[in-house]
């Protein structure tokens, strides 16, 4: 994706090339599958004035080849900064000021890097990245719709298979099956936290049994390396009036945030409205409001206290608010959400509090 | 683990106390990890005369205080070296020569870190941990044996039911079902790669149906954080006997390898002994021959080239030899081995070619 824009960058910063690069198979660089669609070791070379090009070990020379970027090196056998030295020098790539990502570059990489690449001076470009990262194109808002669809099909799936899941674990493996099934990925390990639990918003599913009383579940997908992201809280046995009507007061203010969303919003602002809104209980929203979403679950926009981020078209988000009290219990509602003029619900699973 | 060894690299490197950072919840530090058993975003503080302890934010409070590190203080929110600064000085833990991790450090992180500690000085200490982290205690090789009797049975219970699955997609799904079951993580994501699919090492798990011929299927999961690895080669119709043929020389090779394990031997002489073995097919293998398993699915030593490392007791590495023929097919064969004064193969499912 936009490596026209990812040039005009470069040009901007007066660098004559861009160096991506990952050097741990576990750890992919999102800014690599942004730009080429290939994931994995490796590195992408964007120079100023040519087209982009990959280098990547022998073993992933196929895989590589098979993304938008049609030139495909191989690197000598663990010598990743001298061949992408050698390969640049080859092809007579003029590479003195050199863009490179400061978020995704570890010091030690960086003191390898600088052996080989002695007398060049580096500009960081990882924020230039992000900000053409968080206005989607039309193609990736296609995926970003799709990959909701498909999120909310296996939760509700999910969902009403329910009350055959003796433990977390269980639950949160079948929506990992259906998803695998459907030859998708996860965005992130599925998180369904029951009873107590749900008071941890990253706990871990474990194999004790699913616990009474509310239910979180916090799942998405990749849809052609797009992420979604949805949460929606369930109850176990009967909420009494008092359950039923603290998840209804966050509903609304989930609703009425979602409202709140329009071009220029400060995406302080929208946090700030759910700090107001939850009066008593503002201490017990312990996260960020949301985050935008993409080939990344976690990227720009984002809506915390301090957020600088504004609502753009074609941006594409998370709203999230959620209260937890430790020991006890937790309830949060999650939608993707679209923005494009107007505001859309990307994510369709009906938010009524459903009884198991 | 080994807080105590840890001071004792503090002492030899003359740093007042370490710093491990984690700021993506999707990126988790692995040795925040290995050293107080939390897993998130937070930092773990190492004071060399003191006890450690865990900043996060207020959302993983709960979670950190399962961990092994008692002391959990919360942080402010998105105000993360800042608050790392205050807490230590209400601590007075003395901080002017700090020992960080610089492989798990990004240039951007230093140069907020660099802002709230302003005159001091810091090492890495990145290669001292891995090393620590290379030879396991008993309490890690009992959860690593755990890990591969988990993955063997998961993976016998798959091979068991291939013939059920359409796609390759469906069998990396039941693999990872089956995992989530019993309350495990995957290791990393299961590669499921058949006939021509085979020849990319990494190839990611389609939904076309399955392919006749060869068929690579890579796994493992996670005890208590612990990582297993296993690659068996299984054949989906009738092999010819230049087929079978090909398959026995590769594992006799994996074997043979095997009983050149022990203690001292070089890790770059068993990747030769490899290539020599393979003959003219040995640009065909095109990865290195194993890696340690720990926390990480990678870790040391390094069975690679170039490698330094040597055979102790008590390390815990993969043996995985492989041959790959672009568009064509790919065979590896993979064990997880433990050296202790003697080599156990911990993996333990058939490796005579299963015919599908």
């Amino acid at each position: 994706m936009k490596i026209k824009e990812l040039k005009s960058v470069l040009d901007k910063k007066n660098s004559d090339c861009a160096i991506l690069y990952c050097s741990d198979s576990s750890k992919p660089n999102p800014n690599i599958l942004y730009f080429s669609g290939y994931s994995g070791i490796g590195a992408l070379i964007v120079p100023r004035r040519k087209d982009p090009f990959i280098i990547v070990p022998e073993m992933e020379h196929e895989k590589a080849r098979k993304s938008m970027v049609k030139r495909v090196y191989s690197m000598e056998k663990k010598k990743f900064f001298e061949s992408i030295h050698n390969i640049l020098r080859k092809n007579r790539i003029k590479a003195k000021n050199i863009a490179i990502d400061k978020n995704n570059f570890t010091l030690n990489s960086y003191r390898h890097f600088k052996k080989q690449f002695k007398n060049i001076k580096s500009k960081d470009f990882f924020l230039d990245c992000m900000k053409l990262r968080e206005i989607k194109t039309e193609k990736e808002i296609g995926y970003l719709k799709k990959s909701c669809d498909c999120a909310d099909k296996i939760l509700q799936k999910a969902i009403k298979n329910f009350k055959s899941f003796g433990t977390e674990a269980e639950a949160a493996a079948f929506l990992e099956y259906e998803t695998r099934k459907l030859g998708l990925e996860l965005s992130f390990s599925p998180i369904v936290a029951s009873g107590s639990n749900g008071s941890m918003p990253h706990h871990v599913p474990s194999n004790e049994r699913i616990k009474r009383g509310f239910c979180v579940i916090d799942f998405g997908v990749k849809y052609k390396a797009y992420c979604s992201d949805i949460t929606r809280t369930i109850y176990v046995g009967n909420p009494n009036d008092k359950e039923k009507k603290f998840y209804n007061f966050l509903l609304k203010i989930q609703n009425d945030t979602i409202n709140q969303i329009k071009n220029n919003k400060k995406c302080s602002g929208l946090y700030d409205f759910v700090n107001k809104s939850l009066g008593k209980y503002k201490d017990r929203f312990t996260h960020g409001l949301g985050h935008g979403v993409g080939v990344e679950i976690h990227e720009l926009p984002n809506l915390t206290l301090n957020s600088k981020d504004k609502i753009k078209n074609n941006m594409v988000f998370t709203v999230e608010p959620g209260v937890y009290f430790p020991k006890k219990f937790g309830i949060r509602i999650e939608d993707t959400i679209l923005f494009k003029n107007k505001t859309t619900v990307l994510t369709k699973t009906s938010k009524d509090l459903l009884i198991m």
